[in-house]
């Protein structure tokens, strides 16, 4: 699990036997404030061009530390000899719904690539480090189940050269179903995906990361109906937030259903834009969409806002962001 | 000036005679707050899509109120009986350097477009309001002033139309040079281009919204580097910060100039992105960029990081975004 969420939520997952993936000091720092009294070895830091500062922190604080990156090790080797680590790796080929969300390969930023293994190991070895986790993440939106097993044979081949793995963290990106009547990543398929490279591999512990995957769908995005707009052919629906409390659709085009909770009974005739208040025109919660007739006051469901909206907030324009409730 | 910024900035441009455009009631409570005893007509109320109940509270506070849909006269009439007010026209052409950043034009939100104007006038007569100023905002980074001149030839027909007009607002969107030796908009042709409007019509006052050309140059981001990372022929120099405190290149695709200060005298031999540490692929300050050879604690200047960077910050991944310094 990610780990900006709402206390409320952390707790649930807590008491669910789940693990915390933190990718900054505050991210920890929230975790440990959070859940007073838990187990260190249940969160795990994975950062990216972190500053050294903050890894000389993470060590002692007797959680799982993670190098994304080779250049901890070749410049700040101290900080990690008697350490137990986890490295996350390139697998080279990144997945995704955009861009800007695969996060292996070349053009991305995160994770040692496989060629640098070799260097990895030797500059582990001189720093007296234990590489005892390999975690990879492709990135998000991914609907095929063969991107887990790809990462899955990478990461446990690897295990050949670092004996001492004990972890293998296959990462998340499990694709949420986000318009009507599609169909997200097949768990049974997944699952059998797992269990297969379980079967192969007894002695190694497997992670998965699907916070996106649980919480997206649990969180909607409820706004009112300011105003209406007509310009030609070209229809507004204009809510009372926007990218302050849901960047997604601005950032990266994605799509998020919308419906009029008010109007649930009348038939969709009027094909709209759903805008917010802010001052940008990029300030779109969707598009073209099929809609009843929209009034002032409607309230307006933005769906699968469960996850990175909130996390993403701002308060630009000065506005507040939405508030969050937790059910 | 766009009025979320610094008490300190808004203090100088409050010394130097400006004008302050809000956005929303944050904005203008800012302003209120930050300015005590300024002169209310000193401030623009212009918001997109704001609920009743903001305008309600806006044409209390003796500030000039714009309108920029229908909707507010047809549905609240009342709210605006014996007022005067400003309304913000779609001249029909969107401009600027990004589809983003372009605010005219049937796909844009903003506006009332001037197939509407007669049913403006009809309806502001019928809520007994006096349309005193006309406003257009076509988009922003523009930099040939013929768009100022086309909106002043589309405001100033206009006031044939709305006789009790005595301001009119021709918006901004005033390129800034974001290259090293690219151009920004000639200040000159720009002058002369308000000269020729002005003459044409003496009894006009006309108004521009320079902000974003005025303070932009005027603020760096400074971040160290904290790692360096290569794949094969990607090399990554990270930074501190990132989309956290500068989302315009991740949102937009901006450029922004990028410098070693702890190098100014190397030569530059390194083709490198420059990324943060936020936990998104998208968290790319620069890419391709030619820099001399960088250093763990090297510090990066980030340039026209003025204007909406700041506003436009987040606490995403739990990082704060960088602190914010007036000289």
């Amino acid at each position: 699990m990610k780990a900006n969420w709402h206390p409320q939520i952390l707790q649930v997952f807590h008491e669910q036997g789940l693990g915390f993936e933190c990718v900054s000091r505050g991210e920890v720092e929230h975790v440990l404030a959070t859940l007073k009294g838990i187990d260190r070895k249940r969160i795990l830091y994975t950062p990216n061009f972190a500053p050294r500062a903050e890894y000389a922190w993470a060590v002692e604080q007797g959680i799982w530390v993670t190098l994304d990156n080779l250049h901890p090790l070749q410049k700040w080797p101290e900080l990690f000899t008697g350490r137990d680590l986890f490295v996350r790796i390139d697998t080279g080929h990144g997945r995704g719904h955009h861009d800007k969300v695969r996060t292996a390969g070349v053009h991305s930023k995160f994770g040692v690539p496989l060629f640098e293994v070799e260097e990895l190991e030797r500059l582990a070895k001189a720093a007296g480090a234990k590489i005892v986790g390999l975690h990879a993440h492709t990135g998000s939106g991914v609907f095929t189940v063969d991107n887990w097993q790809t990462v899955g044979d990478t990461l446990t081949a690897l295990t050949q050269r670092f004996r001492d793995v004990r972890t293998v963290d296959l990462g998340g990106g499990l694709g949420v179903p986000e318009r009507l009547g599609q169909q997200g990543v097949l768990l049974t398929e997944f699952g059998a995906t797992l269990a297969a490279i379980k079967a192969a591999h007894p002695k190694l512990t497997l992670w998965i990361e699907p916070g996106r995957y649980l919480v997206a769908e649990a969180g909607v995005l409820l706004a009112q109906v300011t105003q209406l707009k007509g310009k030609g052919e070209v229809h507004y629906v204009g809510v009372a937030t926007g990218m302050n409390s849901l960047i997604r659709p601005a950032l990266y085009g994605a799509h998020h259903e919308i419906l009029n909770l008010t109007r649930l009974d009348d038939v969709a005739t009027e094909v709209v834009n759903v805008v917010g208040p802010i001052c940008e025109s990029g300030d779109l919660l969707g598009v073209d969409r099929l809609l009843p007739p929209s009034e002032e006051g409607d309230v307006l469901l933005i769906a699968t806002a469960g996850a990175y909206s909130r996390s993403m907030s701002s308060r630009y324009n000065l506005r507040d962001p939405a508030p969050e409730f937790v059910i």
